[in-house]
């Protein structure tokens, strides 16, 4: 149960650290409240849990990078916004709630996204926090990565390509070229950007993009297994609505065993990557057990 | 004649190097071609010109931050896709061809938005340029500055109160407020980054300010004369769209005769602001007499 605690002790840091940046409402109110709407909708706040782990496994303070860790989180949620709009997977639940443009309507859900995306970078030029001030050129690489991670050459293309490629014949290459680009991207650049800013050595920064490749990976597989067989309650998400678009996901293309092989395979590779740290990479190892086993 | 000639030079200069960089396609290509269909529309660049032409009065040479200056033109056409969806404006033409979402769907449109933004701040983060290193110090405010500037706080509160304005009485509040964020901001911030980025003293900074402030509004008032008096031909967008939207805009307010006045009286302001500027300025000066003049 170690890492249930550890999860939720970053979680709370995070969420503290998240609302007490937007406690100060921004006019007009009701984009303030669209953006906090999915801000706050319960997300689990792995990507920043990641840096932050990272940071740690590196020799860092978790407290010491919350503005950069945070920011994360904020791409992410703008992700999932627009990624819902009806022009895009149109969808009505998200976390077990009405999706944002449900609530605030199209215009408003799309500029919380803007938003968001906005605030990110914004969060991510703070270079000092609880006392610590970090150095200008790691933080600059962070934004430079972040950005091009989350891009046309990273995750936006790869949403751009999982649309293009509804309805057609999944292909291993394209589906490779979705999962890659949609989520590893953002998950690998969170997992770099705590060995960044902690100036780490380049080879615990290889170590951990490797991890991070693999992890993203198998996020992406697991959450398409879960889209199978989870259920809607749990998930907060209608499940089946993969094969409904005719989405190409790793099930489709695999069936649910070799899949989920593939992601234990996946798993094992990023626990290798670890072998060059110690008990203080404990969390991360535990995050990528923990995310193989997931049921939501 | 020598501000067309000054425009022009350094419209080229910008286009050369958007242009380069846009050279390799990446993938979707679809997604590629939708970036570029919108950023190669014949926009003016006058943001990137400002941020240029202010980096020049303090000292510098423009060829050193054309990544940085570069990077407003990406936010601005951005803007100009997200504007134009369906869900907002829901605008046809724009720039005399169809807009970004009629030709290449609103998928593509909302997600060549997001990339354009994305990679305004990756390119932003391009410290070496034309054999110029940049102070990482200057840089990184330049980022947080533009963020501030076009986020919920600034150009995305802007348009989300221009929405959320439609159809209601129009007051001089409400107005100035959406003037102020959705156009002055980001102009604000191009003439600020290159006095930032030159490293120009206090004085210089806050004259320039005043000046974007002005030269900003100005913008905006006379954007919403045009739309009155413009004919959809010259301006490449349909005119009068503004009063069958609803929009609250400053001749809807104060009749033409006095907008005109009061955008005068702001360019006086800004002519004023530089005057602890000698000739080095000259450029900044031409632009605002350009700006007021403009009839498309």
């Amino acid at each position: 149960m170690y890492i249930k605690a550890y999860l939720k002790e970053k979680r709370e840091l995070i969420d503290s650290y998240l609302k007490s940046y937007f406690e100060v409402p921004s006019s007009p109110l009701i984009l303030h409240e669209a953006i906090k709407y999915s801000l706050f909708a319960g997300g689990k706040r792995i990507r920043p849990i990641l840096a932050i782990a990272s940071y740690e496994a590196c020799g860092g303070d978790s407290k010491e990078i919350l503005p950069q860790a945070s920011a994360l989180e904020l791409i992410h949620t703008y992700s999932l916004i627009h990624d819902d709009l009806p022009a895009m997977d149109n969808d009505d639940l998200r976390r077990g709630k009405p999706t944002n443009h449900k609530v605030f309507g199209e215009a408003m859900a799309i500029l919380a996204g803007d938003a968001l995306l906005t605030e990110a970078f914004f969060m991510m030029t703070n270079t000092v926090f609880n006392g610590k001030k970090l150095k200008l050129s790691p933080v600059l690489r962070v934004i430079r990565e972040t950005s091009l991670a989350v891009g046309a050459c990273g995750m936006v293309g790869g949403q751009a390509q999982d649309i293009l490629s509804e309805n057609l014949e999944p292909d291993i290459d394209t589906l490779e070229f979705i999962h890659l680009h949609k989520t590893a991207a953002l998950i690998t650049v969170s997992v770099r950007m705590g060995s960044i800013l902690a100036l780490a050595p380049k080879e615990k920064l290889q170590a951990l993009t490797r991890y991070g490749e693999n992890i993203g990976l198998t996020f992406q597989i697991i959450d398409d297994i879960l889209d199978i067989e989870g259920n809607t309650k749990k998930l907060g998400k209608t499940t089946g609505s993969d094969n409904r678009k005719k989405k190409m996901t790793y099930p489709s293309l695999f069936g649910i065993e070799k899949s989920r092989k593939r992601a234990q395979n996946l798993i094992s590779d990023a626990m290798d990557a670890l072998r060059i740290f110690s008990r203080e990479a404990d969390p991360l190892r535990e995050i990528a057990s923990y995310l193989i086993k997931r049921r939501a």
